[in-house]
């Protein structure tokens, strides 16, 4: 689930404020029910609203419009609320992938139990604070991952076309869910035996590319081989922009980027970036990545070391070209669909968005 | 979410092997998905599965076949999946309910986390193991909510038949995430301005009563006016369970109930028996109740002075009464529905086994 990877992406701004508006009506509607159950529950879902209103380009939401009008399909407020289901889902994924990563801020703003925190403060020992903080998260997450099934259910499509869209949703949830699970475990093995496409394949691409592709383009009768050229491009366009999300985590530009370049190698993220490093570098150097990377405190030095270590042996290179080959194939897919070369166009601009970011 | 609360219930025979066969070949589907990720989600699936062999009485599946069949319901297989919707949801509960309650055991087995801590014990620390055993219960409390869904999306109902399911799998799960808050907060709260009835109604009366019963009723056309007082009479009879759980939780046979009668003390747990003790009591009793509630570590000894102060100041029978209150509501909503008493039977049945209950 990443975080740079969406900001290279900015939606048409007419979709965007379009699927807010989805959203916001769906916020309106769950707070008023929970005000039945009290006070307590529409604070909860006020924290909700806040941190989906605090950021997020509603790529996935755009990436599912823009599928449905390649193919023609002609009912724009009824792919809406399958779009905003997409958006609902990936913030029940941001907000339970905070918890495992013990943050407490999202988009610059405090996250759930960053809330949570300093509403909770002072009414227990600091240690059950936290905790239940984290509780409040965990419920969150539950309640937003109902809803973005919810607000496919109280939308304006068919029947067929509703069940159709939410077994989407039910793929993706099974996907990104192993991809989460793979990433937590690879966090206890070693550098070398991750499998870092393979979780980008299913943390990313699955739910963030394919599953809003897929929606957007099966609704509107896409013809069966494109939707499966649909499928190969979201993969390997997924791939290539965590691969390139994890690239700037480590070299890009914290002004730009807004995320700091120590993080990534403090964390010991299995990237592919260190895979390779691990891969490339002779005995010393691994001795020193050993030393410097997956501990607390590095200074700006050390970071750099790391930074000219994973240049020296090639895997930074190795990185870029492995990004590149995504890329292509991404674009090869594309070039296997049934439609006009103009109406694809939006989806190889997306290609180039995605190897060449700054942020 | 009540632990105790089921095993008063049996399901009748049949539908609980047709509701499990229904699991299990759900189960079965998801361990081929999860094959196609990788061994380690397999070895996921296989833990959610064997939570899920390892206890429950299909309560919930029950009451939503009974109703299906009180109203002349006749797709048996097709509400079989709606049925198995309603404890697939009530084990993602469960399962994050642990992480809450801090839990390990479950059903007498290992749960989620319980399970991942043999897996991963000695990849980390103890504190990291114990962190990543919490994320993979976390995400496997997202699986199976999202199986509520994908059972139903799969299932053999018609089109508007899965919607309507699926809507009241989506205010069920609305009302239990705001129950599960209010409990949460409620430790927070002094004991006498907790609202034990609110946090019973929606963390489990609304779920596991009202869900299950208007899904089958529904589904099975019953008339508007049944609905209602199958609502009122789920509400009542839900919180009719709860205060019973709770009783048994401090005065029951712990041979009988397999529940210790200390843990409820010790966690402090904020039950109507002990809101009324607070309420009923006097100074001095309060004075003692402060220092033995809430407490780790106290004695039988201590725990049977909490038992004589809640009996004494007059809480205990004031739990009974409310109890039979509740029981009343739930008798008299049964005897405004439209079918003959002779079918509405073993839904009076429900309310004696809910207020003459030893475990």
């Amino acid at each position: 689930v990443a975080n740079v990877l969406t900001s290279a992406i900015v939606a048409n701004d007419t979709i965007k404020a379009d699927v807010d508006r989805v959203l916001s009506d769906f916020c309106d509607r769950q707070l008023s029910l929970a005000a039945m159950q009290g006070i307590y529950y529409t604070d909860f879902w006020q924290s909700i609203r806040n941190l989906l209103e605090a950021g997020g380009k509603r790529m996935r939401p755009y990436l599912c419009v823009l599928a449905y009008r390649m193919y023609g399909g002609q009912n724009y407020e009824g792919i809406l609320s399958v779009a905003a289901a997409q958006e609902l889902l990936h913030l029940s994924m941001l907000i339970h992938d905070d918890i495992i990563d013990r943050d407490d801020v999202r988009y610059g703003v405090p996250n759930i139990s960053g809330q949570y925190m300093a509403v909770y403060g002072g009414r227990a020992s600091l240690a059950d604070v936290k905790h239940y903080a984290l509780s409040a998260a965990l419920l969150a997450g539950d309640a937003v991952l109902s809803s973005a099934y919810e607000i496919i259910l109280s939308g304006s499509l068919q029947d067929a076309e509703k069940i159709q869209a939410m077994r989407l949703i039910a793929d993706s949830v099974q996907a990104v869910v192993g991809g989460e699970l793979a990433d937590t475990e690879s966090v206890m093995l070693p550098v070398t035996s991750s499998d870092p496409v393979g979780v980008a394949t299913y943390k990313t691409a699955m739910y963030s590319f394919v599953g809003p592709l897929l929606s957007g383009a099966g609704l509107a009768h896409a013809p069966e081989l494109d939707l499966e050229q649909l499928r190969a491009y979201g993969l390997s366009l997924g791939v290539a922009f965590q691969l390139a999300d994890d690239l700037l985590g480590i070299f890009g530009d914290e002004e730009v980027t807004g995320k700091s370049v120590i993080s990534d190698i403090e964390e010991g993220k299995r990237t592919y970036l260190l895979q390779q490093a691990y891969v490339l570098c002779n005995e010393t150097q691994r001795a020193e990545l050993d030393m410097l990377v997956g501990h607390s405190d590095i200074t700006t030095e050390d970071a750099l070391r790391v930074r000219n270590l994973i240049t020296n042996c090639g895997a930074r290179d190795r990185t870029v070209e492995c990004i590149s080959d995504h890329a292509a194939q991404a674009s090869q897919a594309l070039q296997q669909l049934s439609t006009p070369e103009s109406v694809r166009e939006p989806l190889q601009r997306l290609i180039a968005a995605a190897t060449k970011r700054n942020k």
